[in-house]
């Protein structure tokens, strides 16, 4: 017999999953219960009902402190209707940088809305705007759940953190304890390259994600995903996508006129690995990514950002929960990171094309837990490559 | 005696009006609810009720299949709070196309802000941002509502749903089932006619609605509509709008320097009706607009998008529930439209005006409900005029 | 022992605190029951709840009738989440006149997400983005607590309402009546001004507010404010806010290169009073704001909007409750202001700065509430300086 519950959860959107506690139990929502794949079938009192976070950070870079930062990163505020027993019905708005509107630069978006149908007490399906499986911040990047103020590097460079897609996708749990998530959505557009701008150096997935915006679907990605927790205090996973960014017809004599990278294919892979053992958490995660195809591409860019052949990242990070004390909780950390957003490019030698450098981050501090639904951060982190980022972080977030 | 229920509804918003039910039975919030005029007086148990719907779409056109396109077209927020017995306050908040910013596509917009008072059992008053009553689809256009993926042609490009104004309104129902709407209202502004653009063409009044948003409001436009439902699974209905669209002052000599059709008028009408016997579901609908006195203004947007003097539009539909199982409902159905949004114009010979050819699409698909909030819809669309037009939908949609 | 209340309450953000009121009480939500520092502590039944408030306005200028417009002002939803006994998160999200977007005119905006923690029942602490304690309208402008269809000029032109700041907070009430608030925040940034603007002249602080938007913060600002509510009916309070303004580094010789105003000071104080005798509610207040050491700033900025060095306003409004029937109560409201945005400059004599003339304004009117949740406005402005402005304003607005 399993060792581990495996009535699958209602979705891979954590805070969704835990939306309903708090109706019960108002000051004990426990992380356990914002796991995906976990939380119980049962309906709520009332069908509808809400989550949300939020994050406010300030950077003080040591060595230009005229640019020192305070930002309202993101408010988010979700909606879960439980339409019937078997189908929930998940929506999160998000607004970041505090003001949105023409004269701003502020955003407000529908970072997901879906429609989420289980089989049986294993399998599920769903379909609309959803978070790709891959890494562990993508899906679950409320303030209390990852040490520091700034996501970090690798799952916001390489793995486009928060990254979604609209698709359908079927998902579920083995008696065995392997959760699985497999689906067919929209992808990039490779398109969205601007040469201009420095966007697609700092993180080139992001730089042309599409987030079911009038998203450009003449082809369609695919993803599959794993992650297996079978002990206690262990979570073990990889992921997948893969899909074509051109999007154009596949007649190349009319159609693809002025076309360029006509079969690029973007694939990205991700490893990781979390063992939180007593008052120890520790993770590990290695990413990479490949755009094919590219080299006719890179001339027409030619002195302006290439698009990369490859690009890759990984950290390893070590918490420990030292202090205790009612609803306090103090978890110094340290995180090594070290990630490339252009190891490789595919291009003529005259376009000259020279990788980056690998980057290599230390980040240090402390987590302070207020309860279930605040968190007080503080921070370091050193840059070996690019030292003029060398900065202090402060953050407060939120998470209910 | 009247053979219908003749208490009046807290709206003509329907999902609002439902709101209140999901608290009591969550999975059984019927259509029949969801009517306007007819929800319960009662108060919820707390006042203050969400009510939300959502739309995801997939156009494939056959001709140019490149530009396949997967958009998050709107996710729907509204909170509905009855701060007494009598009144009631709607709002209504809307997010289109996924992304909100400076550098994005989409749109953050108040759908509705409504203050409504009820008099008596019969006749109510509202205030605010509300819906024009016209045609089904601008009061009526949750995704479970209508057929197909798209909302028909002649209810956006004639009738511009979903359109709102800011202003007052008196409602009621007559004991003979008879229901009434009329009020005065913010109105349309010619001066943001835009001759470079296409979007005149598209849709004449969508181009120049205001939207409450600093709508110039020198001349107020009035309303009138009425609507039967005397007979079980009847509604035959009818309404007209008029307001002058130039806002300029009256003295000519001085202050309309510069002013072009200074006493245009704006008239739209329709009529409507729709008979659902046994497993049917019949519509049909029929809706013209007028702008007067443009002759002088076309002659100065020569050479660009004229302003029509006329447009109509008007369709049949016919669907039909094929199939029942447990939560699932199939409705496979046609429509046919036939809608011109320039089928004459005043100008001066030498302008070159010619009215436009009148469009007709058939439209053939299904709709697959799956409990009473959640849809999966597809169709074909196939056109007369612009056959690069005809593509595949596919659609996900949601309402609570 | 004190004659009043003295246990704080959840916030200064008034609205917030009345949140959980509803869900007991649906038509009761009193006014005293949103007052600042005197709702309860004990948590509602569910920890989220929710508040919200609109205004919906229509401005039509007596001598340029042509530019009558109405607007739907603002849109409010807010959500309030207790998190435990003694820890509240507040958010608030604000959409300003209906539709935001690229193309649009509107704006979404995070007006207040804070977290808040009492120490005990007098004294409080919080951090996050939140409403800065100065003059009545910036804490409380919901459209029930002030007279009038639009804010009076002195707490939006001198006093930059909706004025908000990332910071840290101290709050409490001393065992005699008196409420205190003191804080460290983010502040104004002078690099924001515009020259080519008139908006700095319209309102010199909400012209380079930062909002929690990617706010500069080299130097942070301190503000601190008091409030005696000892005797029933009266309200007598002063606050002040100041911190530097150019956000640059210290040493001159080389990071200031090209720098202007790098020791600006900008400082805001004011002092109100509100007494409400019987059916009486007469207030007065005074607000004063300077900016330092703008001498140099104004040379480069000559020949377009200065920098001014004083600006002030005040103003003094009596309202009576002359009628009152069920849930209808009718006040009618005078108000005089005097306001200057820009009496002083700091400038060499060839720059030519001269100090706007001071605007009087005269507004008549009468507010008729519906209930605690609704209000209708009506009134008369007549400017001294600029007659042009003169018009009659209509509004609509809710709370709940």
């Amino acid at each position: 017999t399993p060792a581990t519950p495996v009535a699958i959860a209602a979705s891979t959107a954590p805070a969704a999953a835990a939306a309903s506690a708090p109706a019960v139990q108002p000051t004990a929502t426990s992380l356990a219960a914002r796991e995906p794949y976990t939380s119980p079938l049962a309906a709520p009192a009332s069908p509808t009902s809400f989550f949300g976070y939020g994050e406010i950070s300030y950077n003080r870079p040591f060595r230009n402190q005229s640019q020192t930062q305070i930002d309202v990163r993101r408010v988010v505020l979700g909606v879960s209707h439980q339409a019937s027993e078997r189908t929930r019905i998940v929506t999160e708005l998000e607004f970041e940088h505090a003001v949105t509107s023409a004269d701003d630069s502020g955003e407000a978006a529908i970072e997901q809305v879906y429609v989420e149908h289980r089989l049986n007490d294993n399998v599920g399906l769903k379909g609309g705007l959803f978070l790709i499986p891959l890494g562990f911040l993508n899906l679950k990047h409320e303030p209390l759940t990852y040490y520091g103020v700034e996501r970090n590097f690798v799952e916001t460079a390489i793995i486009p953190s928060t990254w979604r897609e609209v698709g359908l996708s079927a998902f579920g749990v083995s008696d065995a304890g392997l959760r699985w998530d497999i689906g067919m959505t929209s992808g990039f557009d490779l398109n969205k390259w601007d040469r201009s701008s420095t966007e697609g150096q700092e993180s080139p997935l992001a730089s042309i994600h599409q987030e079911g915006q009038f998203a450009r679907s003449n082809n369609l990605s695919a993803y599959a995903a794993v992650s297996w927790r079978g002990t206690p205090g262990l979570d073990v996973g990889a992921g997948i996508f893969s899909g074509k960014a051109s999007h154009k017809l596949k007649d190349p004599s009319t159609a693809n006129a002025g076309q360029y990278a006509s079969g690029a294919r973007i694939t990205l892979w991700d490893a990781h690995a979390r063992w939180t053992p007593g008052n120890w958490d520790l993770a590990a995660l290695y990413a990479r990514g490949t755009i094919t195809d590219t080299n006719e591409l890179n001339v027409q860019l030619a002195g302006g950002t290439l698009v990369p052949k490859t690009f890759f990242g990984w950290y390893t990070q070590a918490a420990y929960r030292i202090w205790e004390h009612g609803e306090y909780q103090l978890s110094p950390f340290a995180r090594y990171e070290v990630f490339n957003t252009a190891s490789g490019y595919a291009a003529p030698a005259w376009v000259g094309a020279s990788p980056l450098q690998d980057e290599k981050v230390l980040t240090t501090g402390a987590n302070l837990k207020v309860g279930e639904n605040v968190v007080l951060k503080a921070d370091i982190q050193r840059f070996q490559v690019d030292r003029s980022r060398d900065r202090l972080n402060l953050g407060i977030g939120y998470q209910f």
